[in-house]
């Protein structure tokens, strides 16, 4: 596709969206990138600028357990709603994608646990209703380009990105660029072994670094808790399909001992890890991004402590462990636009 | 330096060695390369040409406990010697030089462990007495451009290359180029932790994966095993001082037990952490070089045994563990050659 694909004045008429000509008229208009995020619990969208700005914010529910026609018809749905109430006068300019195991070279996601969806071809499917470059890729190689366009990355070439989601996540950007290997699956720091002999993991493993450390290990790590201490904990009474990691955070906030303890294992396997990491790509800085960072202090406290103490000597103080600084709101979203951004830029240059 | 500077058919004067005319002539004769590793207990060197082929390969011991001064005036003697005894109507394009913990960036030779030689700007000083381009780099990222000009790596842009000699060197090559990372120490595999309780180790941490896969790891785990086992082995009648490697290799070809199961532990630990490895990079293979790599089978086969079952999924079958291809004798000599031919063609393209 060429550079003047991207600012056809022509919208591409489909069977249920018409692109408004009012966003996609001339190269006089401020560009726009629409970023979307597919997550197993909620998809969100928003439109980014140059400049990381998130604008027509919207979220709602994936359902993932449905066909993913049905998710797609929601999808359009929403963006029709986006693209008729937009009142600015911007240009579209491409669309991004980030999804739990997404191809970027296929443009597919593949099958992922917790979705019923098996192989999508989510960019054909996007593309036949947007006549304008459309990339996915999973959610942790987008969250590590929205660092790089808008974070705390910017001014980075070599850095990791780990996302604590349900899962763990992580996009490792190498001389400037995110690293994709032989086969498009390099940086699962997720599946780095922490245990031989450890937790059961999705994968079909045991012991993999995203049954201890992520939304759902901190929950597993309670719940062995419960069984090793005596302590009381305002936890003991919420069953393990209920509790949510931001209720262990909040026990934390109460001095909660299980809680506590729960952060500092967490924190130490993490900063553990991390360090074992920084020895194969030798980074800036490492960045922490998704759901289970927002707990702040309490995992970053001891990460960082366990980090620093594991590291090789010439890296000592020279690599930062640190939160992301994007909006928890945007954060996934402007991932995905920088996606986008960073990908429209590099086929005009 | 310009192309032009690679070709000179003025060598320069030195106060010890002159380069002679006859071997840098004109663009009529074949190119040829110098490489030169500088290892703990022996010096090699040879001219390496565009095929791989090595020439007047020579091997002198390295001494490193004494100054630098008194090696580099060795190896000046021997270089006079290599250039009076060729024949050949060869040109010198450059000289590559593999080292351990040697900075690419700075020319240098940093303080390693075995060597009393402290920061040492080999670079500069070659060049005080060769006026053709001169590169150094660390042993494991030579022994990779070893493999990807002439080995089994000519083929792959994504692969590991692990050494084995009395430490664990790894060099990873990544979109076809060898990764440096922030500080230029990417690639650390030696470093990564069996076991955060485990074997203290020369970087002052405890149960890095040098000390227990490499010449000198492994020979800890036979001495662990006399401990252990009630077996009778030959290997017990020689002291920790004296004994090598090799006897470990020799002893295992005649069924010593203890020695099988030396083996069979170091391969387990090596296939399960370069399972990680893969997770971090996605490469298309592995490939295994040095000293302990010789043992052959014995190290091989439990490594792909363990490698294989502790890959994900989706990389079983996928990624290949296999033994460097290149000459024994030859092998880090025709990578550092390989280090210089591939900076020389990069700056002429």
């Amino acid at each position: 596709m060429t550079k003047k694909n991207y600012y056809s004045a022509n919208p591409v008429e489909s069977n249920t969206i018409t692109v408004k000509p009012g966003i996609r008229q001339t190269a006089r208009h401020q560009p726009v990138y629409l970023g979307i995020d597919i997550g197993g619990t909620n998809t969100k969208l928003g439109w980014v600028d140059n400049t990381g700005q998130c604008m027509q914010y919207d979220s709602f529910p994936t359902r993932a357990d449905r066909p993913f026609s049905e998710f797609f018809k929601d999808l359009k749905t929403r963006l029709s709603k986006s693209l008729e109430t937009y009142t600015g006068t911007y240009e579209l300019v491409g669309i991004g994608i980030g999804a739990p195991i997404a191809n970027r070279w296929t443009g597919t996601m593949e099958a992922a646990s917790n979705f019923s969806w098996g192989k999508v071809p989510v960019v054909a499917m996007i593309r036949e209703n947007f006549d304008v470059p459309v990339v996915i890729d999973n959610d942790a190689n987008a969250a590590a380009m929205g660092e790089k366009c808008f974070g705390s990355a910017r001014t980075m070439k070599n850095f990791i990105m780990v996302t604590l989601g349900t899962g763990l996540g992580s996009g490792f950007v190498v001389n400037g660029s995110l690293l994709y290997g032989a086969h498009g699956f390099a940086g699962e720091l997720g599946h780095i072994i922490v245990d031989w002999n450890g937790r059961q993991c999705g994968c079909g493993r045991k012991g993999c670094l995203e049954t201890y450390v992520s939304a759902s290990g901190i929950k597993r790590t309670v719940f062995e808790l419960f069984a090793e201490k005596m302590e009381r904990s305002s936890l003991r009474s919420i069953d393990f399909e209920t509790l949510q990691a931001e209720q262990i955070t909040v026990a934390a906030q109460r001095g909660d001992p299980i809680a506590l303890e729960a952060f500092e294992r967490t924190g130490k396997i993490l900063g553990q890890k991390l360090a074992d990491a920084v020895a194969f790509t030798d980074p800036e800085a490492i960045i922490l991004g998704g759901g289970l960072s927002r707990s702040g202090k309490f995992l970053l406290t001891p990460a960082q402590h366990y980090f620093e103490q594991n590291l090789l000597n010439v890296y000592k103080g020279n690599v930062h462990l640190i939160l992301s600084s994007l909006s928890t709101k945007d954060f996934a979203v402007l991932g995905a636009g920088a996606l986008i951004m960073q990908e429209v830029q590099m086929r005009v240059t």
